[in-house]
C-alpha cells in the first residue's frame, strides 16, 4: 500500500524525507514503545514499585525481544491501539512470576504518547539542521547576488526597483524567527507522559512522583504531570511545522514567479516535460507551494484534535495520528528541496 | 516508510483499505500509465497517425514491459512527476524505428490524470459497494429493532422519546441520497484526459477528435476535450468522498455517546484496554469519527488546488497527489468500519 | 460591530455582494420565521389541527408583528437561539384564547431551518442569474479575442502556443458544468424542515404528513421528512459555493499573471496605489484568488458540522450558522467580480 | 448586512464579544489610521525629512480630520484598499503647501498593517485579561469541588475513580501555557510595518532607520525592518488563537458531555426551548465547541496567506482581512463565554 506521496516508492523522491519518515516506521514506533517499557521497568524497580529481580527479567528480556507483527495488527484492528497486545507479547517473554510487572501502572496512552515525543525529539534534531542549513544557503546567496537589482513585484505589477538581498530577507527572515520559536516551545513538547489508566497514576501510590522523575530522566525528557488530554504543545508544534512550509512556499512561490518572468534568475536542473524538451519546469519551487498548502491544512486538523474530550477521546487521538507525522515528513521534505533549490540558482537579479 | 496510517502495517488495520489502497500502490499506478500508452499507440494507429507496425510494435513491447523503478524515483526526483522517465524507458524496450511513436502526442499529464480516473472508477465501485453494504445493513437493524424505544436528545440532553426507527433513519437516509449523487457525478469524473503538451493536441491535427474518442472508448472512459486545468471534476468527488463520510461520522458519534451512556446499545467486540480489562471501548465509532474529520480537512485542499494556474499548474496538482488518494481510502476504511459496527450491535433501544 | 469584511461598510465594496447580503439581514431572516409561523398556523387550521380561528388570528397578529429586538438578543444570550423569545413574543401578540397556538407541534430547529432555506432559495436565484451572466461574459469574449494567439504556459513555463479561446474556455467550462449541479441539487436542498421536538412530530399525531405537506406548498418548498440532523444537501451546497469560487480563482490567478507578465492583456480600470501612481494593480482578479481560498476554507467547517450528534447538535448547528451566509455571501461576491473583471478586459492575446 | 453571526444584532450575543469587536470597527481601523499618518509626519518633521511647519499642519488637521464615508467606499471598490483615497482626503484637508507631505515615504500596507497591530495589541490586553479571568474561576471551582469524585472517562466509556480536580486541571493547565506563550510572542507581533512603496523606504535616503525608529516610539510599538511580505507572526498570533479556543472548547465538550450523562454536574441557567419547557440546554458550552472548531479552520487559512508572493500579494492580504478579525473575536466571545459557563456551576462530582 502506498496511499500517500510521502511513503510512495516513486514520490516520495520528490514530497518525502528519508530521515524524517524513517521516524514514523513501525521499527522506531515499536523501538521507543520498548524503550519506554524498559525505562518503566527500571524506574519502578529503582523506586521499590516492582521488585529488583522483575526490573532486571523485563529488561534482559526487552533486550531480545521481536513483537510478533501479524499479532501487532490484530490487535489494533481490535482496541484501536496497539499496546494491549503488544504488552501481551512482553509479559510473555518475559513469563513466569515477573510477567505481571511488564507495564506496571502504564496505560496505551503513556506509551504511545511518549513514543510519539521521543520521536519528534529526533526529527526536531533533523529539522533544525536543515533550517540552520537553508538559512546558511540563503545568507551565501545574499553575499553573492544580494547587491544586484532586481524589480520589486507589489500586487503582481512592477512597482520600483530594489535590491536582491531585499528578497533575500523576506525568505531567510522568518527562518531565523523559527529557530527562536522552536527553541521557546521545545520545552513545552519533549515532555514525558504518564498517567496511568486516567491520568491519576492510582497504582504507585505516593511513589509515582518519583517513578514519574525516574521515568523521565532515563528517557532524556522533561518531567511534567501528564498532558494525556491537554494536546496543545503538540498542536502548537504542528503550528510551527506549518509555519516553516509556509514561509518556504513563499520563496517556492517567488522563484517559480521569476522563473516565469525569465530574465530574474538563471536555474539549473529544472525538471523535464515528457512533451517539451525545451522547458526547464520549476519543479522544486512548486513542491514548497503544493507542500506549504498541504501543511495549512492538516494544521486544522491537529488544532480540531484539542477538542479531547473527558481524560481520553480515541477520536480526537486518531486523528492526530493521521496528521502529525505526515506533516513532520512534510516539512523536512520542504527544508531539503528548499535548501536544493537554493543550490540550483545560478543567479538572481541584473 | 510508513508516515500515513493508511499505509502503516499495524495502524492500516484500523483505518485502513486494503481494496482501495490496492489502487493506489505504484503497480496499479503504473499499470494503468502502461493502459494509457496501449491503447493510445492503438487508437493512433487505428487512426493514421502513427504507422500500424509501430502500434503493433508497442503493444507487443508494452505487454512485457516492466519499468526499473530506481530510475522512475529518480525522474520523479528530477521531473516532479514519472512519465518522462517512463516513457523513455518504454521508447527504449520498443527500440528501432517505432520508438518514437511511443506516446505520441501525449504530455505527463494526459498519462497521470488518465491513470488516475481509471483507477477512481475502481475505487468508486468498491466504495458503491460499501455504501450499499451499509444500508442494508441499517435497514436490517432497523428492521430488528427499530420499534423500540429511545429517548430522543437534543443539545446533548434528553428530549421527548422516540424509536430507534427515528435515529437509525438519519443514519441510512443520507447514504441514499449519496448513491444519487455518485450517480449524477459520474459522468462528469469519468472521462479521458488527452490534450498533449498544452491542451490542443497540436501534433494530431484533425486526427485530434477521433483519437481521443478511440481512446476514451478503449479505456472504457467517456469522451470530452481537456480538462487538465479544469479540476471541478475531482473536487466535487472530493466533497461526495467527505459527505460519506462526514454522514459515517455521525452515525460514530451517535453510537459513541450511547455506548457510553450504557443502556441505550449492546455491543459486542469492542476494544480492550492496557490498563483496565474490564473496559470495552468504541474503537471503531470513534474511528469513523476520526476519518470524517480527516476527510473535512482533505477537502478544503481539493478545493484550493482549483485554483489552477494557466495550462498546467505544477503546485496544485502536486497537493491534489497529497490528498486525493488518502481521501479515497479514508472513505473506503470507513465504509468498511461502518458495516463492521452495525454488525457489532447486538440491540438498540428498550 | 464590522468584524467581517462582508459587513464592513467600507470593505463590503470590495468583497461583499449587498443583494446576496440582504437575505442573511436580521430583517430578513426574522420575516422569514415569519413566513413559517403564518404558513404553518394556515396549514394546521387547514387539517384541522387547531381551530381555524386560531389560525386566523394567529395570521392576522403577524401581519402587524414587529418582535422586540432587545428582547430577542437577550433570548439568543439565554437559549441560544432567537426562536423561543420569537415565539413567547407572538404568542403575546395575539393574546388571549388563540396565543397556546403558535407554533403548534414545531421546535425551534424547524423555524430556522425552513427560514434558512427560503432565503438560500434567492440567494441561489441570485447566484444563478450571475453565474449566467459570467458565462455570457466569457462566451462575449471568445467571441472578440478567441482566435488571437497566447503562449501556452505550464508549471508556470512557456509551452507551446495556443488561442485565446482555449484559455477562455478553461474559465467557462466549468461554470457552464456548475449549472447543471445546482440543478441537480437544488431539489435535495429546498426542503422544508419540519419534524418538531426531537423529529417525530409527535404533537400532530396521524395529521402529521397533511400539515407538512401543506406547509411546504404554503412556502414552495419541497416535502419530505425531517432532515435536522442529516445535514448533507446544506455541506453538498457548500461544496458548489465553493467549486464556484474555485473555479472563478483559477480566472483571476491566470489574470493576475498575465498582468504581470504585462503583454497578453489590456486591462481598465485597475486599482490604483497610494505610494505609485503609474500602477494599475489587478485588484478584482486578486480578490477572486483570495474568495476562491476563503471558501476552500469554510467547505471544510460544513463538512466538519456533518457530525452533529443525535437528534440535534447544538455546536454543529451553530457551526453552520458561523461559516454559511459567509459562503455564500463570498460567492455573489466573486460573480460579481468576475463579471466585471471580464468586462474590464480590453484584449486578450497577441 | 449582516452576514456573520459576529456582526449581527441578535446573534452576536451568543458568539460575538462587543469589545473585541470594537477594535475591528470602520471608526478603530480609520483612527488607527489617523494615529500612523500623525506619528509619521512628527517623526518626519523631527527628523529633518519633511518642514516642521508641514508636520505641525498634518498633525492640526488631523485633528478634526473626517473622512467621506461614502467616498472611502468607492476608493476600496477601485483599489482594493482604503489608503489611496484616505490619503487624498487628508491632503486635500491639509491643503496648500504642505498637502503634498502627508503620508511621505509610505504605502498603503504600511498604514494598513500598523493599524492592524495597534489594534491587536488593543485585542491582547483584553483577551489577556479574560485568559486570566478564566484562570481564576476554575481555580475557584478547584477549591470548591476539587477533592470531590468523578468517574474518570477515557474513549467515551467509564474508566476509574479520578477527583474533579484531575478533571479541571486539564481545562487550566494548557490555558496557563497560553499565557506564557503570548508574552514569548508579543515580541514578534507588536511591531511597526513601514517600508514604502516596495520595503526599501527609498524616499527617506539614510534617515529611514530614524524615522522608522521614531515613528514605532511614538505609536508605542517594537521597531523592526518592514514585515510586510512575512506574515509569520501574524500566523502564529493566529495559531495562539485557536489554541486558546480549542482548549476551551475541550473545556466546554466536557460540560456537556457530563450534562448529558446528568449526575456529574448541576448548571443552572441554561437555554430554554420552544418545544420543551422542561430542557436546560448546555448552550455555551456548545458554542464553546463550535468556536473551536470556527478558529481552527480559520487558522489554516492564515497559514495558507503566508504564500504571500513577492513584496506584496493582494490575495494572499485580502485573505487575512477576511479571516483574522473573526479569529480574535470568536476567541474573546469563547473566553468570556468560558467564564460564565464556569460561573454558571454550582457543582462538579459527587
Amino acid at each position: 500500500m502506498t496511499v500517500s506521496p510521502f511513503d510512495h516508492p516513486l514520490l516520495s523522491a520528490l514530497v518525502g524525507d528519508e530521515e524524517a519518515a524513517r521516524h514514523f516506521s513501525v521499527e522506531a514506533d515499536i523501538g521507543a514503545m520498548i524503550s519506554f517499557e524498559r525505562a518503566l521497568a527500571e524506574a519502578e524497580a529503582e523506586c521499590g514499585v516492582i521488585p529488583r529481580e522483575a526490573g532486571a527479567a523485563i529488561v534482559k528480556a526487552l533486550a531480545s525481544f521481536r513483537p510478533d507483527t501479524a499479532e501487532l495488527r490484530g490487535g489494533v484492528a481490535k482496541d484501536g491501539v496497539v499496546v494491549p497486545e503488544l504488552v501481551r507479547q512482553i509479559k510473555a517473554t518475559v513469563g513466569g512470576q515477573f510477567g505481571e510487572f511488564v507495564h506496571f501502572g502504564a496505560t496505551s496512552q503513556d506509551v504511545i504518547d511518549t513514543s510519539l515525543v521521543l520521536r519528534l525529539r529526533q526529527a526536531i534534531d533533523h529539522t533544525g539542521l536543515l533550517l540552520s542549513e537553508n538559512i546558511v544557503r540563503l545568507a551565501n546567496l545574499e553575499q553573492e547576488c544580494g547587491s544586484r537589482a532586481l524589480m520589486g513585484m507589489t500586487r503582481m505589477q512592477p512597482a520600483i526597483p530594489i535590491t536582491v538581498a531585499d528578497r533575500i530577507v523576506s525568505w531567510r527572515a522568518p527562518l531565523e524567527r523559527h529557530q527562536q520559536r522552536l527553541t521557546e516551545q521545545s520545552g513545552r513538547l519533549l515532555v514525558v507522559q504518564f498517567g496511568g489508566a486516567a491520568g491519576t497514576l492510582d497504582k504507585l501510590g505516593d511513589k509515582a512522583p518519583a517513578v514519574r522523575a525516574a521515568l523521565a530522566a532515563k528517557l532524556g525528557l522533561s518531567d511534567a504531570p501528564q498532558w494525556h488530554c491537554q494536546r496543545d504543545a503538540l498542536a502548537e508544534f504542528a503550528s510551527w511545522l506549518s509555519l516553516v512550509t509556509g514561509s518556504l512556499g513563499k520563496f517556492g512561490q517567488d522563484i517559480a514567479l521569476m522563473a516565469q518572468a525569465g530574465t530574474d534568475i538563471r536555474l539549473y536542473g529544472g525538471g523535464g516535460s515528457s512533451a517539451m524538451p525545451h522547458k526547464q519546469n520549476p519543479v522544486k519551487a512548486e513542491a514548497l507551494v503544493a507542500l506549504a498548502r498541504f501543511n495549512a491544512l492538516q494544521l486544522s486538523g491537529m488544532h480540531q484534535a484539542l477538542v479531547h474530550e473527558q481524560e481520553r477521546s480515541g477520536a480526537a487521538w486518531t486523528l492526530e495520528w493521521l496528521i502529525l507525522p505526515q506533516m513532520v515528513v512534510a516539512t523536512a521534505a520542504a527544508l531539503r528541496l528548499a535548501a536544493e533549490l537554493a543550490g540550483q540558482i545560478e543567479s538572481l537579479g541584473h
